[in-house]
């Protein structure tokens, strides 16, 4: 809990009651939020899940009997006090070791029927006391109402956004000197995540290191693979900030000289990732995005090896709203921040080009910018 | 997902039909197992908890139509067949992403009535989206059949816990060289988190470190204070290792010469760990242990000043049953492992002392051998 390096600005007043009136477009009675991202974005509260209840409770009418409450286990009380959330005027109602938590919130929150929206991470244990807690009500995801607030980021959410592309532009900098023929994906994976760390970051989030036939496997992790001369290596790597703002980048290497197939679809890669970035514009379908990356590679011939979608949201979570992917019509607002990953994968080897981008009013704003030209390391 | 490190012995074949027959007993129909220990123990497949759902059904009905299968986005499924998930005789189906995965499992379970068990973790999004895919079921919690199997370690489990015990003592054994009179907690800590790595983990958990009036605040993580002369730090940290399994070890330590109303306390402190430990043997309660704990502690007139419960189980999960707490009757029985972690906060600083032990048939086995004496650093 890195309260202390909170920045003011990410969690301007008023957020709580835009929530609460975000329940009632809904048509929820309330929001219930235990500890994760819709907490952390509503409070500045980076609180740990855990199986003792924290929960903000957000009733959605408004007036003097609707203020928000925060619930939390008694030995967590100084850190949420201390917490961003221990300056917004909430009421935070510390329970017992041997008190029922669940019927805590129920008689404070007083609905008794209609629905509630509960936050899309909460776990079953949670969502299925507050189930039998509050016996006539309806239990809906809160994301119902969050969404539309998460989805677009205010200029301080981007300016986060673009300290963490850059903390993982520098990493992606220093990649290419711990690439050598004969070290592990394993090796290079930690001095990444030491790097990762190094550059800025609170917590590393993944390290994907996928050489030779494992760069043809798109959530391939890592393993004890040695690199050989004239592997592809796809290096998808990501954290997250103090500020709670995630980074996720993707750039592929070569070691030594390129297979000219590789280098072949390697171009058409390039060609589809800079075509998707150049087709985000307010108005655009998240789907027609991922059409516009598709379209390219599937001209070459190689469509049936791009199997994954285009793309997904970033902010507090690295993946969120909105998904790049067909059947997503939602059209593209300012504000909306996603990766643009297209990847082609024809094994034995594959590749993958992924960058943070935000839609302005403008168009398009890549927030990482580490260079996409093919990187052929130096085989020693 | 470290699959190629993973030991056989963790996973011994037989556990899915266990689970099955104790989902029976429990008067489920099936278990409904998202990513994260529940899977992990039944599998060993160690996989992501995503937005895109991964889940393996177990149903409880004997015989061949009720065979479990995994349920996996497409792009996962090379990691789900290289995990041990692979080697079980599971049917793997994965699903694309324009498909809807919730009616897939659905329809294979072909469950259209009675109860069925989500593991505990379960995201609500999936929770809920389960319970319009089932609209005749009854959701419960699957660890009401799993918490029988997995609150008793196997011997390879216990060996496992105590391969993560050793690696955490070796941290702890350096503590005191970092440990210096303006040094913040913050430097403290990460110089702890590669320790907890170097030592042997494969991730970092939490790394604790509170100092002079933050010792107060049980939990308390890390802040910019600097250290002082006379600071009490309370120093709580832990890991997962390769195998999954969890380590978790508190030790207070004190920069140069203990205030004496401290080193009073802390005497007081050492007679009640050691007094919970030993009353660790098969059918004593748990609470049992827990007032064994409290009981030197009020007698020293610090009774007030231990706010927490005396522990909590661990494995796969560094919090996990049996909880050491008033009002928890549920009888030791070898193989149950735990942790004994009393405080004494009277402020304006603290102490607690935290040991992993394992009840066995003869009594209780101390995973955690750091000294417990009083460690007072060099104050430079």
């Amino acid at each position: 809990m890195d309260t202390d390096r909170l920045e003011p600005g990410l969690y301007p007043p008023g957020r709580l009651d835009r929530a609460a009136a975000a329940a009632r477009d809904a048509g929820l009675a309330a929001l219930l939020l235990t500890p994760g991202p819709d907490l952390r974005y509503l409070t500045g509260y980076d609180a740990h899940q855990l199986e003792r209840l924290t929960c903000l409770a957000v009733p959605a009418a408004p007036g003097r009997d609707a203020k928000p409450f925060l619930v939390v286990p008694r030995l967590e009380l100084p850190a949420a006090q201390a917490s961003p959330a221990g300056a917004l005027g909430l009421d935070i109602i510390a329970w017992d070791e041997t008190e029922d938590p669940y019927a805590l919130v129920a008689a404070r929150l007083g609905v008794r029927a209609g629905r509630v929206g509960l936050s899309d991470q909460m776990w079953a244990l949670m969502v299925l006391a507050l189930r039998d807690a509050l016996p006539g009500v309806h239990q809906d995801l809160a994301s119902a109402a969050l969404r539309e607030l998460r989805i677009r980021k205010t200029a301080a959410e981007v300016a986060a956004l673009r300290e963490a592309g850059e903390a993982i532009d520098r990493v992606h900098a220093r990649v290419p000197g711990w690439l050598r023929a004969g070290r592990t994906e394993r090796q290079v994976a930690a001095d990444i995540a030491d790097a990762i760390i190094e550059e800025g970051h609170a917590r590393v989030d993944f390290t994907i290191v996928g050489s030779g036939p494992n760069a043809a496997s798109p959530h391939h992790e890592v393993s004890d693979r040695a690199l050989r001369e004239g592997d592809a290596v796809v290096v998808d790597i990501g954290g997250t900030m103090p500020s709670g703002y995630c980074s996720d980048c993707t750039r592929t290497y070569v070691i030594g000289t390129p297979r000219p197939e590789f280098a072949a679809y390697y171009r058409v890669l390039q060609k589809a990732q800079q075509a998707a970035c150049s087709a985000v514009r307010p108005g655009v379908t998240a789907e027609a995005v991922d059409a516009a990356a598709r379209e390219p590679i599937a001209a070459a011939g190689y469509g049936e090896y791009f199997v994954h979608r285009t793309g997904h949201g970033i902010g507090l979570e690295v993946h969120e709203d909105p998904y790049i992917v067909a059947g997503n019509a939602e059209p593209l607002a300012p504000g909306m921040a996603f990766s643009i990953e297209p990847g082609i994968y024809p094994g034995p080897h594959g590749a993958r080009i992924e960058d943070i981008v935000v839609c302005t009013e403008q168009g398009c704003e890549r927030l990482n910018n580490a260079g996409r030209e093919l990187v052929c390391v130096d085989i020693r």
